[in-house]
């Protein structure tokens, strides 16, 4: 990556315009960010034709309903060769989107694990993705080579690189952080509806603070990401609704209780040891003339929660330190 | 209060023995945890009968199946007047128990607002209520003296004293606290059940470990809390699961979503505000010779969501100076 164009520039836009520094130039359709970026000090374009000019990748940062117009603009005026990609928090519908839209351009998905409930220019802050998991998505029809040029620019920026599939990605992002958007939601509501409600407020301490933190999000943000994955998102509330009608009968009983509650206390004592215990490092070698083997690798790594944590091209060759 | 003798040195009993430094004897069943705390130079007893020679107030912070032993060997052995408080989660099944097992004690029910899902002597440390809310139950027939000396000694510790009604406690605690403490074992089970919850572990992010956070806690002690709470927790647990069957066929409709999604957010940022606007001081006054007039000023602090910040008494005269 030479030169990265950041269309919008938004809490994680602005945030990678800010890391990309004098390598990033953004866009944002509304006048007066572009005026706060452009005053922080950052290459600013007035549109996105000038925006896509200089650029060898297009980092599409606006939210879903925006996509399909900015695509349009994109293919008319990106060079053959861009490298296209995007940070939305779905990935199947703007896989679907690119393809009706931008079919000639490279492209590959890709979703930062990073983020506040806090959003636009101003809540942006260069150091947002440091040590985030970036989900970099793996189609069969991927050009595995710009796949390789996108995973070296994200992990230049401190990120590991999940390879997965769209379908993939969207069922795992609809159980860890759409759902727990819904829920967040639905706790704080129910926390001060009818009587009693002051009293519980009063009284909230770490459970529901941590519980509702999300619930913070704008309403519309929130809603525009999980209308986006509704189907998966969807499956994965109808499994918890399930959940919570098999514990509802065992309330009373502490032991019975304490089953229930178990695999959630391992799968989460689990995962801070994982944490905790390190990285198990790997190299996986491919090239780029014969990409399958790498392809089927690469997307192994990321079912078994494996990253890449860097990338080093020569010629045809990829060799990617990986991590599981 | 002159010396408080706290049975029971998990977490909250540990950690109010380290905040009572010399004012405090503690007492545990486990003889490693009496010479751990021992150890680290606090006043330990041997026998519960030894613990309550000294004191003039025994705070009760053993688990609920623990508590009717313990309140047969205080009804036998406390003097009269000695002040019985706890700091179990759950307040309504703890009243009952004292009324049948030790009547003749001031008994007034306690309960901070605070922890973490660590437990036992070790993890325990005197700061661990600063700030917090600590529930002072009042009943209709709470000796409103004994409620007074208890408050006053919470606000010593830098606590804000909530005064409640148990029933409207354990109403509270079910929709903040217990209800959270499920959704968290709920959603860390759910990520990892079945193909692709490596991956969706691998790309966990603020909104899942925030969310399941308190799943870290021992289940056995989430479970008694729980389950000590049944009746409570299950009207909130069917009132949460039918905000989730509102919110099924909406999934796909961002506007009817966010319209969904509005109150939660609405009532997590009104808690936000409130906390930054900072308190609205008030003094309530009252006389222990009159009680009732009191008694239902508190109640209504307590249940607008205020609480008393300190407490003055000159002979019978009661000052409280409150915040709501």
């Amino acid at each position: 990556m030479k030169r990265v164009a950041v269309l919008g520039l938004g809490l994680i836009g602005g945030s990678l315009l800010r890391r990309l520094g004098e390598r990033g130039i953004g866009y944002d359709r509304t006048p007066a960010t572009r005026t706060a970026a452009a005053r922080d000090g950052y290459a600013v374009a007035h549109t996105v034709v000038d925006a896509l000019r200089e650029a060898d990748t297009v980092v599409l940062a606006v939210p879903l309903p925006a996509l399909p117009g900015l695509l349009d603009q994109i293919a008319r005026h990106a060079d053959a060769g861009t490298l296209l990609t995007d940070v939305t928090s779905v990935k199947s519908p703007v896989l679907a989107l690119v393809r009706e839209r931008a079919p000639a351009l490279a492209y590959v998905g890709g979703h930062p694990m990073a983020g506040t409930e806090a959003s636009g220019w101003d809540a942006g802050n260069a150091d947002l993705f440091a040590g985030a998991a970036w989900v970099a998505c793996l189609e069969p029809d991927t050009d595995l080579a710009a796949w390789v040029r996108l995973a070296r620019g994200v992990t230049g920026w401190g990120c590991r690189v999940v390879p997965c599939a769209a379908a993939a990605h969207d069922q795992a992002v609809a159980r860890i952080s759409h759902l727990p958007h819904l829920l967040a939601a639905a706790l704080a509501a129910g926390a001060v509806d009818g009587p009693g409600g002051q009293l519980a407020l009063a009284l909230a301490a770490g459970s529901f603070r941590d519980g509702t933190r999300v619930a913070a999000t704008r309403p519309e943000l929130t809603a525009a990401m999980c209308a986006g994955n509704a189907a998966a998102l969807g499956a994965e509330l109808d499994a918890l609704v399930a959940a919570l009608a098999e514990v509802r009968p065992l309330l009373a009983d502490p032991d019975k209780l304490a089953g229930w509650l178990a695999p959630g206390h391992d799968a989460r004592q689990r995962r801070m040891a994982q944490l905790k215990a390190g990285p198990v490092p790997e190299l996986l070698r491919g090239s780029l003339t014969d990409p399958e083997p790498l392809r089927r690798a690469l997307l192994a790594l990321g079912g078994a929660g494996g990253h890449v944590a860097s990338v080093i091209t020569q010629g045809d060759r990829v060799t990617l330190a990986c991590v599981r």
